[in-house]
């Protein structure tokens, strides 16, 4: 057995900033050196940002990334930190490639780069390209067939990418053939509900199956829809976990591994960049093995490397939506956003999340009554803007709407009923967008998941916005988040963001007089659970009713959220947070004669 | 040599439609019969409509699809069609498959069938699956590794679906060496700029490899945001035409063709249904052989089929957008449709092809005029709706504009610059979309793809609508097309829809006093230029500098270009006219750092 001390850097790169990235890297090393590892793994892609999208199609994207990756090994050695053995993603190209049909420009791979002593020791290609839910890689890459293993302080460490775990056979079949020390993987690899569990089990099964012990490194971080968890973990062969990072937090995890001492001669293997020493797996992957240092380390005390604990469900949701939302401001150059508050449960949790990740003080709540809304609706807003402390100001709309009315009356068309109800709705619309423009505040939509699911929203109107934090949380799931952040802040002696009468008051849009949700839609609750089956499930009508739905109650959800679709598609991002979310989940051909309830 | 009369039915099928669909494939058939036809096909999906994107994932439409496969077939026997063999496009499923990540749900496959006497003589999975451009088929279907080869009145006819043709190997080479007569591909090939040369080229290219004539049969009509063009071809292995349909036209395209009679001894061969006979190419292709009707049919006279002129460059592009048009409209269940009418070139031509499309009957011009508004906007959109003939109203924008001006700034923010142009352009969506709401058009908006690239329009403003007709359609293409219109109408001794003077002026957005486009952007011709190496090419900026462009346009329009990309995302759908459009043509990560020009 040999010692190694090794250090995953869950950082939260930005696609596209090259430079920004480099920095993140250099400065996770000179962190890791301080700590004493003797090999640092960053993310998948962490040079490029993840996911690139057409980027890759680039030819002057590619160039850089890979320019990006040579000044960077430069500026490793350059600092003093060349002995470290530094594993990065990246974007790379395949060169001389012939352009053919149907394969990506360029063949751009999603790769990986062993960086030592200031050269680039080996390159390898992710093998399992996913092509499902939020992934397209089969669009933007192709796969390699290279599993490289590489001798650090005489242990031999197999890199692998993302998917590459998920899929059977490929790189960790190789990596037990190979009969590696060390299996080290690096991922982009979103959130969604309940993926820490699903994580650690595929990690314990498949350092089972490499017959060693598996390092995974996954990045943080919001990225225009997606948002990333970190909880970078160390397990070994048997499963136990040896050092779990944690969620949603950018941080350096370090552990000191006992691991076997390589075994296979390295008499003919190469050192530093001379050519590699392949060889072919049962599985056909090629088994490329370069040694950066060959000799083991001198006996240290290690120390214990550190298990974070979980977060619970909630607590994990809302980080989640804490962080997309962060994130998604930051990286589009905004510091300030604006919400209109309405004195409902959507709003007030939205601006919630909005002071938790920007602080209240680059918050700006609009309160915009109509000659419908309540007098427990402008004391409930006025009393969540009192309670968080954003900023408050009160735009009313009847001058705006009185004015659509008269003219459109005048020339020929008199408002009635939803046409009417929806006018409201997009002269509010516009007036956020009015104050955005003149104050460069980023519009946030208070839209959940239940309603954009059956339409219960106006496009142009409280759907208008460049972020939607919680367009993938039902309507279940608000009040849970709601009555979760308030207790979490009673259980720190701090004053509860979201009103109680917010919480506890009947949904209403407001657009007409004495309106309920409940009049246009079941009790959420039943609609949640059928929404659930119907969009994440894509199980069938029969199916839905089998489970003890009625028959004309199931009609009416399904027409409602096959019509919704073209809406959606209108949508603008925001934070996924469930495995079957909306978007690339549910994309129906708009003009789809196909309905379930037909 | 034998005889065999064949029948391409180029139909206009609606995804999800199973009813109508198969209703539109019996008429055909029965158009085919009168004919004299022995083999009909139709398209890839035809009866499924093309594409299904996620209805392919849920099983109670792909158990619907096979059902209505079945019914088809029983429908045509008891029609008396039961003797014309009829391959049919649709979509199945894989029975027994083991869910596996990475894998589409229910391993769904892109089929075709072969009818014959009221069953499913034999089916056939889609073997090279797109997934650039326009195409996602990787997501949705797994691959099939089978070439049927049925014998129609003693004629060996292989069966190939779209993509199959344009990846080299799998089933045009087992088609050679299976020595069949004919070569049969059905095909949801999308229209795209000069389509119809580079498919020509194709299609002899591989008559030749394939050692045979080649059918091939293309649906026409709009989905969503495609639009198909039909030109269903025969082509000998010498690379004549013997038969070609016209473009965007609904057409059953017949042909006698004289062809090798099959040579593979049929002894042992099946009758109908029963087992087939499979042998394997040198690919790893399964060649499966199965006996339709033996029996070559008697001489008869044969007629010369029908090859009709290919339209010119610009009729071709204006079908494709009547035609896109009015697809997206009726099968979204619209029969009329709203547009903002401003004396400009971009809503001028919008107008004249709804009004082609629908009859001027069915379109609403509404003119908004603001303070801005010059009196020859006025006066041309007035000019454009007496010679089109379409409805045509006033709304005055100036008491919502000025109700929103008083309210925000006596709420403390006055507008100014930018924030008061784009509010008169919002101020102008909404007022459509009441309209619209009230009254039930759907609203078509009126950008073109020069504009939308530099995002040089107002979100929730004049990018408002259901549908854009004009959004892959440059500037200098506008002007083309308009022109075009008009001349032909003139050669018709028709009034020309589009004003002059709408073709001549400058072009302004009129959103302040004396506004010109060029304040703000390059000439279009110059513009159009750098789009079209900067998007359609990938081109970076040095690349673009190359040809002649200023360092400073270069980076200003790029700029402008990466910033853009958010609002593009959010833009309604409409046709695609290029083979590099927006939308999955350019989809850059929303929050990129990287810019071109930095």
């Amino acid at each position: 057995m040999a010692q190694l001390r090794i250090a995953l850097a869950q950082i939260n790169p930005t696609v596209g900033d090259l430079a920004g990235n480099a920095a993140l890297i250099l400065d996770s090393a000179l962190r890791a050196e301080s700590e004493g590892a003797h090999l640092l793994a960053v993310p998948e892609m962490a040079l490029t940002g993840y996911p690139v999208e057409d980027l890759a199609l680039r030819p002057s994207f590619v160039q850089g990334a890979r320019a990006a990756l040579d000044r960077l090994a430069a500026d490793l050695a350059d600092r003093g930190l060349g002995e470290l053995v530094v594993v990065v993603g990246y974007l790379d190209g395949t060169p001389n490639n012939q352009p053919r049909l149907g394969r990506p420009a360029g063949s751009p791979v999603n790769a990986a780069a062993v960086l030592h002593r200031g050269e680039v020791l080996v390159r390898s290609a992710k093998h399992h390209l996913p092509n499902y839910g939020v992934f397209d890689e089969y669009r933007y890459f192709v796969p390699g067939d290279t599993l490289p293993v590489v001798r650090v302080r005489g242990i031999d460490v197999a890199v692998a990418i993302c998917e590459d775990l998920w899929q059977d056979s490929g790189p960790v079949a190789a990596t037990a053939e190979a009969g590696a020390g060390l299996l080290l993987s690096i991922n982009a690899s979103p959130y969604e509900l309940d993926k820490d569990d699903v994580r650690y089990e595929l990690l314990a099964r498949r350092a089972a199956e490499a017959g060693c012990t598996l390092a995974y490194v996954n990045q943080i971080g919001g990225q225009d829809e997606l948002v990333f968890d970190g909880d970078s973990i160390v397990v070994d062969a048997g499963g136990a976990v040896l050092a779990r990072a944690g969620q949603f937090v950018d941080e350096l995890l370090v552990a000191d591994l006992d691991l076997p001492a390589a075994t296979v001669s390295t008499d003919t293997a190469p050192i530093g960049s001379a050519p590699a020493q392949d060889s072919t797996a049962s599985n056909g992957m090629i088994i490329r093995r370069v040694v950066a240092t060959a000799e083991p380390v001198e006996p240290y005390e290690a120390r214990p490397g550190a298990v974070t604990p979980r977060l619970d469900d909630l607590a994990e949701v809302y980080q989640a939506l804490v962080l997309g939302l962060r994130d998604y401001v930051r990286k589009n150059g905004f510091s300030t956003v604006v919400i209109a508050v309405s004195g409902g449960i959507d709003s007030a949790l939205v601006a919630a999340i909005a002071c938790d990740a920007l602080g209240a003080r680059n918050v700006y709540g609009v309160s915009m009554p109509s000659r419908y809304s309540s007098e427990h609706s402008k004391d409930d807003a006025a009393d969540l803007a009192q309670r968080t402390g954003l900023h408050y100001e009160t735009v009313p709309i009847a001058p705006m709407v009185d004015a659509y009315l008269k003219t459109l009356a005048d020339s020929g068309t008199p408002m009635t009923g939803l046409a009417e109800e929806n006018l409201q709705a997009r002269v509010r619309g516009t007036a956020l967008m009015a104050l955005s423009n003149q104050r460069g505040h980023l519009v946030l939509a208070t839209g959940n998941k239940s309603e954009l699911a059956v339409g219960y929203s106006t496009l142009y109107g409280d759907a208008v916005g460049a972020y939607a934090p919680i367009k993938d949380v039902s309507k279940t799931m608000v009040w849970a988040l709601s009555r979760w952040r308030d207790e979490e802040a009673a259980r720190r002696g701090e004053v509860p963001p979201i009103p109680r009468n917010s919480i506890e008051k009947e949904p209403s849009a407001e657009l007409r007089p004495g309106q309920k949700d409940t009049d246009s839609l079941p009790p959420y609750e039943v609609l949640d659970e059928i929404l659930d089956l119907y969009v994440a499930g894509d199980h069938g009508r029969e199916e839905i009713e089998s489970r003890g739905f009625g028959p004309e109650l199931v009609e009416r959800v399904l027409t409602l959220t096959d019509r919704a679709e073209y809406k959606r598609r209108q949508y603008p991002p925001g934070t996924k947070i469930s495995a079957k979310a909306f978007g690339r989940d549910r994309r129906l051909p708009i003009t789809s004669r196909w309905r379930e309830s037909a």
